[in-house]
């Protein structure tokens, strides 16, 4: 594994040609606007070049191949991974053919595993603040059609510059992106501001199953399938809602209890420093992370059940 | 009344002293913000000065005068108001005492009413970019504590760099206050993560109250003193809210009424392109932004109220 940077990286792609692509399985919007970003760039440069993804890619990415035209298949001479972390994560198909094949690699994932042959890694905010080094080392003009694949990645992997994973670079990107051109508005709002009439009916429900416990330090919520059924929404809509106990101001655990179809219930506990989530959940027979765990309880017994899960939470709040 | 700049705003500054920096009532991030960089950048300079609001300024804000000692009351040679659109805005008693009395407004809405003997009006994101140059052009250092209030004005007037108010400066302009050293990160999970009990249980309300207009194309959401009384929230939670209704997909005007103290209900417009906000606020006596507008229903006349709203809207919409 040889390491490069930018320059280096477009050097190399400039001796290129029949070039595939290759995004991580369930693609995100930096995966996506790095590798839609850099076959733009590398087509003007009159090169052949596809994205390949093991998994369907959303529709509200579809902006980023628009106006492409469909390429003949053709065998790929080289292959570069954008913003994979490990090649488990190309998913089977591409894992599978490419194992070990890799020519380069543009990854901001400090955990890297270096299965390339020539690795460009930078700990950043997103792999597309590298691509848009790439492409500029390339000679390339940033489009707005290149631009608005970039700005998706910054966008998505900072929750819209929120995280502190931004730095004053990802912000001056940002500004060169809207300078070329950028429709950063349509992006955000499909990215970030639309939700269904079904998820708020959803969360609404779920609101009003809010308890609080051990002095607003606990905050638990349940999402049951009646719920579902009342607000026609389902499973795929929880993401956001899981995440909202936490976020009460004071609130140190968070737990959501969701009914499964079959009457079990998932629990997913959330916590900040210094509650261990994994701690608490391997009371009750699951595990995880420090910060983020889960584990499984019974219909049959669920209030004894979630009585257990308390009094390990208020044992943990205790020892503070 | 006398327009000016960013450096006409710093000379005018520098030649005054004992100075009150009025903030609008119902403080958000963006007057406050500009206020307080304004204040610790005319402190450095020697000046006496102080921030002035009609309203207890939330206590989320309070790392924008930390380790400022309290000036004895002093009276003001000279005024100056900070993204405050009409005088209106500055509640009634400062309206009462400073009205037609201010020397300089520093101020981002287009609908600006001209009342200052000085205007410094700009149409960008945030007032706090503004005060970003007056800063700049007093010569005094940006500061990290300087940099939290101004990047504070930059987030919040944009959803954090989400509505289409932001342009390229915008980014420039946040860049350059990381680097002077802005705690982004800590501001941004008061700001946009946190939530408090009350507010979830306002939203539970509030949700109850969502109306679909238009062919779901218009929203409306009411807020009333009851939900304030039942929650035990209050109108400095309502900010997050009432973006709400515009968030719902395939909506293009967002309305959210909410019941002020005296019975009256201020109307909060947000839309999408091709809506015009600001037309439509005009239509009952108000104004705004393109995307961002507002305007006033009285309590004893609601439903007339609100059908004249809904209709105008309807015009626009049917005009698209």
């Amino acid at each position: 594994m040889r390491k490069t940077d930018a320059a280096g990286a477009a050097a190399f792609l400039q001796t290129q040609d029949n070039i595939w692509i290759l995004t991580h399985r369930n693609p995100d919007g930096d995966t996506l606007g790095g590798a839609f970003a850099l076959l733009r760039a590398l087509l003007t440069l009159g090169k052949t070049a596809r994205v390949v993804c093991s998994e369907t890619i959303p529709e509200k990415y579809a902006y980023m191949w628009a106006g492409l035209s469909d390429i003949p298949d053709f065998t790929p001479e080289s292959v570069v991974a954008v913003d994979i972390a490990d090649e488990k994560l190309l998913g089977e198909p591409l894992q599978a053919r490419f194992g070990g094949q890799i020519d380069l690699c543009i990854d901001h994932h400090v955990s890297n595993t270096q299965y390339a042959k020539t690795l460009f890694l930078e700990d950043c905010a997103a792999t597309c603040e590298m691509v848009y080094a790439v492409v500029s080392a390339l000679g390339c003009t940033v489009t707005a059609e290149i631009a608005d694949c970039l700005y998706t990645g910054l966008a998505t992997d900072t929750g819209c510059f929120r995280y502190t994973n931004v730095t004053a670079r990802t912000h001056e990107i940002a500004a060169e992106l809207i300078r070329a051109g950028a429709h950063f508005g349509d992006i955000n709002r499909v990215m970030f501001e639309t939700k269904t009439g079904t998820y708020l009916k959803l969360q609404e429900l779920v609101l009003k199953s809010l308890e609080m416990y051990f002095d607003g330090r606990c905050a638990v919520i349940t999402i049951t399938q009646e719920m579902f059924r009342q607000s026609g929404s389902n499973e795929s809509e929880c993401d956001g809602i899981a995440s909202l106990p936490r976020k009460i101001e004071g609130v140190l655990v968070g737990v959501t209890l969701r009914e499964r179809g079959d009457g079990t219930y998932k629990v997913s506990l959330r916590t900040y420093e210094p509650i261990n989530a994994s701690k608490i959940c391997m009371a009750l027979g699951g595990g995880g992370h420090a910060r983020a765990a889960g584990c499984e309880l019974k219909s049959d017994d669920l209030a004894a059940g979630k009585q257990k899960l308390l009094s390990v939470i208020e044992t943990e709040l205790e020892n503070i």
